[in-house]
């Protein structure tokens, strides 16, 4: 399971092995571009950092946050630029794709939507019995979005089982 | 000279040969998506198409128009997702871009920011000297960004010569 955290000068990735109940962080990480290269060679960037980590671990699955744009318009739509490039390279590679708003994602890992950040790391830290917090915000996002989607998969699974 | 007109409906193309001050149509239409499929699929059938165009006619330069996002957040956003899918292929195959609003582009093409669509196509009509007006508007604006573009790249050439 993939979890991938979009934005256009840092974007957090987390990838977990999970049966739902039980998850393993098997990398995580943040592919950071250049701020000094033009708006689509940073999303060339992102598009073959991306590729090279589906390539290297063949997520079945990938889940990625909703866009956020209560605050900034501007920033929003950077963001859905890379957005629109992640989807993309997961397409590209047959890779099936979750979405989750961050409430959502904040309920599944915190159980409370309004989770402060160092809250989810704390509990992304426990759920995946690491000795440390992901020091990385953008890597610790991306697991907790991988985290909810192997949550709710297994969630849908089981109530599927026992209709 | 490519110009796109993003759109995750309907994506409109143009591409025309300019000396700056004389534009000639070599291809326009539409990459229509299938509404039945998910986003990321209709975000590849436009990769897809779009690297399809730049293998087939090898443009030089392209001009995308700007995300427009007064009218509907929701609506710019997803329009920024293709948007950002259109970047990725440009500078995946090295086509140097440019951007600019639709007050420009109507500025340049009509000589009004604020011009109607049918004032665009029948300039853009009598630009390209075509029999007959274009009738997708998707299309339309796609040319309107290119003559745009091979325009103001003339205009910058010339003053830099007299300098």
């Amino acid at each position: 399971m993939l979890g991938i955290d979009c934005g256009s000068e840092r974007t957090g990735y987390g990838v977990i092995e999970s049966d739902g109940g039980d998850h393993r962080m098997l990398a995580a990480g943040v592919i950071r571009t250049n701020s000094k290269t033009s708006f689509e060679l940073r999303l060339l960037e992102i598009a073959s950092g991306l590729r090279r980590l589906i390539l290297e671990h063949r997520p079945e699955a990938a889940a990625v946050e909703e866009v956020f744009y209560a605050v900034n318009v501007k920033t929003a739509l950077k963001l859905a630029h890379v957005r629109g490039v992640a989807l993309l390279t997961l397409a590209e590679a047959s890779v099936a794709m979750a979405e989750y708003s961050a409430l959502e994602v904040k309920t599944s890992v915190v159980g409370y939507g309004r989770a402060e950040k160092s809250q989810v790391q704390m509990m992304v830290q426990s759920l995946l019995r690491l000795p440390e917090m992901v020091a990385s915000e953008d890597a610790c996002d991306a697991l907790a979005v991988a985290i909810c989607h192997a949550t709710r998969e297994a969630t849908s699974r089981r109530v599927g089982a026992v209709r």
